[in-house]
């Protein structure tokens, strides 16, 4: 068949019809406004910012028909408490952290990350082609939640240390800023976890009463300037290896949209995952240059330290297996997979990372 | 002002202005019917399944009102001509990988991949946040083209070997099937590069025809059987760290688009790209294990080789960058911003990923 034939007379029905079809396309672009509630500030020009970029599709995609307005956290809705207002059904959705609610129900921890987890890239590999979307919505849906992966910041810097870490004993009476399953962690090491909101951290870390602090990594870490009241800069942070973000939509709000409202959220959210990660990616490496010029001590965890953590870890995340079907349900699943993901890693990526870094290196 | 209320008037207000808003709502939806033609046939899931997702994204965003057909290598356009036939506009666009397109302009392998370049993540922090996509249409525009990224495969494999690579003078004289700059790069290595279709590497690796092959990696190359006829699979792909996949557009039929269909494209082009990553990070750790287990033998290019053959691949670009001021410009962008992704990737990523990988092998 001839295409422009077809074209011309697919037009050309269409406007013989118009009267006709005006109604089923008014029907299936329903003039919408919606509000999206983030958990993190405007400020978070990463964050925050995937979420402009995923709000502007949708107005785009649907000549402004379906309207998003996004809100920084404490806006509408206190930033920790978005998915909550979600499935309440008071704000149509949010962009949060799943793990920031892990006081409701552990699995939420696994739709963002467990320590020792993920790399960024792998679980949008379990996201996407390892039934991840699909399993964590079988959890989300009893929370009232329709959920869709949103972002990642790569693999985070383990925070800011007055003092240096040289073996596991170090964290004995450790007061640090650390949050969720990590803090726990850092608990059975005998740490002293602290909650406090990003914007209290360097008074505290100033003032001496907190002895570390982890927030994010290069680029965010900078803008809050922990490097003027802590020296030495930890990396990796094991306990997020690629931590993702997450949208969440009523499950009945998600269930009455048409079809194409649907298709439309779905790819502008996948649009906002790659996004945010290729941000964090493009911000952090200028950042971590000026840190290290103003006197930033980079220092690794040590393979000791990384070990006692990981069996601390090992047996947090198998005493909450143990007292919750659905968590240990998903985290096997994760857990076989990132144990394939590595297998595969070693191989080509790795090997092909490692002589970029020596040959940069050697110049 | 209350939502519901603005909703429940906005949509009064549509139903009462009916037939006054249905010519802007039928202009802004056109009917359209396209067609895709792909470089790759039908049968590499992942490559020709992301060009299925995307299409599905936007017929379903559009109310099928814009449909886009995709055709395998072949069926319509051959496949290294794909690029061709939307620059001529005998079809509206097509998904391929710039660099098959070197022998019109060398500048088409930027938007692919040069040996010894980003990694998958890397890539998409230039494309997205380091105005990679706008300098690369700038050239594509002069080739009658409008390019979105729209897949990755990550790391490939360096291919396989009937006998062993242990120092770069055993290139000499090895016939292996590789194409592109890779093959020229080879070439000055003493290696004879020879260019075949996928479908024609297995009879002429088994026959002894050539010596080696480089196809994808473990999903792709178990299906092709290279694992029965050669014994030695060597990674990494030093010429393919993060091959980008393309969406070429007719510049003129993009430039008709309405603003809506942009940006369903565009979204959709983006949620394609970050899934077909997804979907080769799922497949290859299973076909990996499968390989091994059937009695195939790893091998990593040692840095000895690999130092010869990145100081051979250093020499062409600076030809092709002395002959060529566009390369020049695009390839100088990309590599000042890959050298800053490598001193950030030594850091946090580099050190999760090598601790993950050491504690895997301990089990």
């Amino acid at each position: 068949m001839d295409r422009r034939r077809f074209v011309t007379a697919a037009g050309t029905a269409a406007a013989a019809t118009g009267l006709i079809a005006a109604p089923a396309i008014a029907q299936s672009m329903p003039a919408l406004q919606w509000r999206l509630t983030s958990s993190f500030p405007k400020t978070l020009a990463t964050i925050f910012g995937s979420a402009e970029l995923f709000v502007k599709y949708v107005s785009d995609a649907t000549d402004g028909q379906f309207k998003i307005q996004p809100f920084g956290a404490n806006e509408i809705v206190p930033g920790l408490k978005a998915a909550d207002a979600v499935s309440n059904g008071s704000v149509e959705m949010c962009q949060t952290a799943s793990y920031y609610y892990i006081g409701k129900d552990p699995t939420y921890a696994l739709g963002t990350t467990v320590p020792f987890g993920f790399n960024a890239r792998q679980i949008n590999a379990w996201f996407y082609h390892g039934g991840g979307i699909d399993m964590m919505n079988e959890f989300y849906a009893t929370q009232g939640l329709y959920g869709l992966p949103s972002g990642n910041t790569g693999v985070q810097m383990g925070g800011w240390f007055r003092k240096e870490i040289k073996s596991p004993a170090d964290f004995q009476g450790l007061k640090i800023r650390i949050a969720g399953f990590a803090g726990r962690v850092l608990e059975k090491l005998g740490a002293v976890p602290q909650l406090l909101p990003g914007d209290a951290i360097y008074e505290a870390l100033e003032k001496g009463t907190i002895d570390a602090a982890e927030w994010v990594g290069p680029h965010d870490d900078e803008k809050l300037g922990f490097n003027k009241v802590a020296q030495y800069y930890y990396y990796p942070a094991w306990w997020e290896g690629g931590p993702a973000l997450y949208f969440f939509i009523n499950s009945e709000k998600w269930a009455s949209l048409p079809k194409s409202y649907q298709a439309i959220i779905s790819a502008a959210a996948a649009a906002a995952n790659i996004d945010m990660l290729a941000h964090y990616d493009a911000l952090n490496p200028p950042a971590l240059k000026r840190l290290v010029a103003a006197g930033t001590q980079l220092r690794p965890f040590s393979h000791e330290v990384l070990d006692a953590c990981q069996a601390a870890s090992n047996q947090l995340l198998a005493e909450i297996s143990a007292a919750n079907a659905t968590f240990k349900k998903i985290y096997d699943a994760q857990m076989a997979f990132r144990n394939d993901q590595y297998l595969w890693w070693q191989v080509a990526e790795y090997g092909y990372d490692n002589y970029m870094i020596r040959s940069r290196t050697k110049g």
